[in-house]
């Protein structure tokens, strides 16, 4: 089947953004065993989409289209669309319904932008958007079959997930079943892993093996296709195949499930039945953020202190003044002083603190920029450990430190 | 001029990376005045190569291909190229040269692999690679002007930058530039924005408009090509249609100069020489973190409480016992005593403090999930809000909760 890929959005083309759902999109066909066979962008013009639209169905069997289904007068994904297909819009009773549904069940009311939403292409089908306004629709173009998705990554990747998915599935010969196992990995480059699990696909030609980094994790991904009726033993192979490679990355896998660190540390102290403070300075409340955007979180999340002036880190945590003094506010001795102020202030088992230099300004050559010290405090340990951690930017430098410190965490949590 | 950007490679249409080298050379582009037609991607494949090449040709009048340069089998640009052309690869002895100074200065030596990256097509006009092996090329296919660069981000931005840009300079005739404007917006939907400002097509017929959400924002941006001699008068012209869009969207333009609320709000602590502390709850330190990102925040920011515990809201806030009793966390005068004990705690002139439900538990029929009540606390008011804003997942309500505490903020800071 060839198969392509159309993003369309001045966004795009003007360079705002980068277009993460068209990656997003080749990575969930590849894994149905489906190549795409080339990706392209239009901007939001109803002639340039027609026109591409067009050269697309002479040449690809489906096509998904991504972006301008919105409501504003620069969405004209269904104008253009609709122009290809030689036909015109028309008001979709069944879309405007799940609109007025959507905006029901939220208290709204539609406006006349929102019923420009509902004129599809004569002869569409409706494809219902769960996660927000914007309908998709599937409409056939020559040979070609196009599905066209909002551009909204969320919205976009539900509705292929919901609607586009079990046709592929279907059109490719349906029983199909995928084993997959995902290691998270951290503190070791992706050359450096790929390096280490070299020889894989010998030991194991029939596993797909993927790399991705995830900033700053590593997840490494076993893939196998089989047929729903011998899905019991391809499991088994797929066990042996992990442990091949966990054993070639040693203590790195943080998680066989897929789990993230933040993730990871909470299913830790649920099972314990232990609790959780934080004190940051230069990670400046994004540990905190992390581990609070796991639901269910306040089951063992107590306090974090961000504590910028060193007042604040004697005042609220009870940092002695002569550390600070001494030492700077860089420096192990405060990392644990932090770490067992905020286990005292929270009244919790556990606390993680971080005191750095996340950049751009404020290195010094005894302490440059990337230099982050992590404190640990748990019922019967007081630990603190320095690292220089550099990845170039200042944001990227507060979520490398978020990591280190939550898999020193980790590793205490884990005995 | 019609312009395009090609980028080849399978790793783009397996979703392995996400063509970031499109995005950047749309935004060069932009900023030169030169709108991009269109971006495509191709796989690693002669004859998709040659034909895509072609139908580029017969459209475009200056293609930019990055990719597909290297030494190993699966490098196919030039060839594809070359077919294109009409016409074969042959060995480009200054890029040989070009090459064999590259390695020499670096103590290694050409193999045989880095000798077909010298092997042009005919006709080829070689671009230099001051930062790695793979010479680039120019070559003309019918009327359209193909700059073939390398795919490594860091080799493909230094010959653009070296090459590509001088030559487009000048043919642009040199003085062309654009003026933009950044609106951001908070607080209305991306479908009452465009309601707000329909007509001004018809109002401003030579000015561009876009509109793009930056959950929880709306970018509203005006984009105008220009002369470089008639610059001033087109940023008056551009003044008052910036004037004539805030004025429909009233006071939710949070900042004309594409600023986020963060951005936005540390430019108004900085300008008044004043500081600031947070106390979180719902928002489990995405507002410490959102702020911690500016660079320079540590001039006026200083203290986070992220107090999920009541006993730690009490501990380390001072919330009286009795509020949290008589009307639960989430209550308007939880948060105003949130705010002011996080304004004690950190010794700043100002504090914002946020409680909520931000879900996918915990709601009420009488708090239900997106329930968040806003603190304000500054040198002379203590004032606190309730919302109800649910987007439908516990990160995105985080998101949503943040944005409304920080709004609220700015607003007081602007007076």
């Amino acid at each position: 089947m060839t198969l392509e890929i159309l993003s369309t959005g001045d966004e795009v083309l003007l360079g705002d953004i980068v277009d993460t759902n068209s990656a997003w999109l080749c990575r969930q066909l590849m894994q149905l065993g489906l190549g795409v066979h080339a990706v392209s962008a239009v901007g939001d013009d109803i002639d340039d989409i027609c026109r591409v639209v067009k050269a697309v169905a002479g040449r690809a069997e489906l096509c998904i289209v991504t972006g301008g289904l919105g409501p504003t007068s620069d969405d004209v994904t269904a104008a253009g669309c609709a122009r290809a297909a030689g036909t015109e819009l028309e008001r979709h009773a069944q879309a405007l319904a799940s609109m007025a549904g959507f905006f029901r069940r939220r208290g709204w009311e539609l406006g006349p932008d929102n019923e420009k939403q509902a004129m599809l292409p004569k002869g569409a089908d409706m494809l219902e958007n769960c996660h927000g306004t914007a309908p998709g629709f599937k409409l056939a173009v020559s040979n070609c079959v196009f599905y066209c998705l909002p551009g909204v990554p969320s919205e976009m990747k539900k509705m292929f997930k919901d609607r586009v998915l079990p046709e592929l599935v279907e059109k490719t010969g349906g029983r199909n079943a995928l084993c997959i196992r995902r290691l998270m990995v951290f503190g070791l480059a992706e050359s450096e892993v790929g390096r280490r699990v070299a020889g894989f696909e010998q030991a194991y030609p029939k596993i797909r093996l993927g790399f991705r980094a995830v900033f700053p994790m590593i997840e490494v991904k076993l893939v196998k296709s089989v047929k729903e009726a011998s899905k019991d033993v391809a499991e088994e192979q797929m066990a042996t195949a992990v442990t091949w490679v966990a054993d070639r990355l040693d203590h790195r896998v943080i998680s066989f499930e897929g789990l993230t660190l933040e993730q990871e540390v909470g299913r830790l102290l649920r099972a314990a039945g232990q609790t959780l403070s934080v004190a940051e300075s230069c990670t400046g409340g994004l540990i905190s953020h992390l581990i609070t955007d796991v639901p269910g979180s306040s089951d063992y999340f107590l306090f974090t202190g961000v504590t910028y002036a060193n007042s604040v880190k004697t005042g609220v945590l009870g940092v002695a003044e002569d550390i600070l003094i001494a030492h700077g506010a860089v420096h192990e001795e405060t990392a644990k002083q932090m770490a067992a102020g905020a286990r005292r202030a929270g009244g919790s088992d556990w606390a993680v603190a971080t005191t750095g230099i996340a950049g751009p300004s404020g290195g010094t050559a005894d302490k440059p920029v990337g230099t982050v010290c992590v404190g640990v405090a748990g019922p019967d340990r007081l630990t603190a450990r320095r690292f220089v951690l550099d990845a170039g930017s200042r944001e990227k430098n507060k979520h490398l430190f978020a990591a280190a410190a939550l898999e020193m965490l980790r590793r205490a949590l884990a005995g």
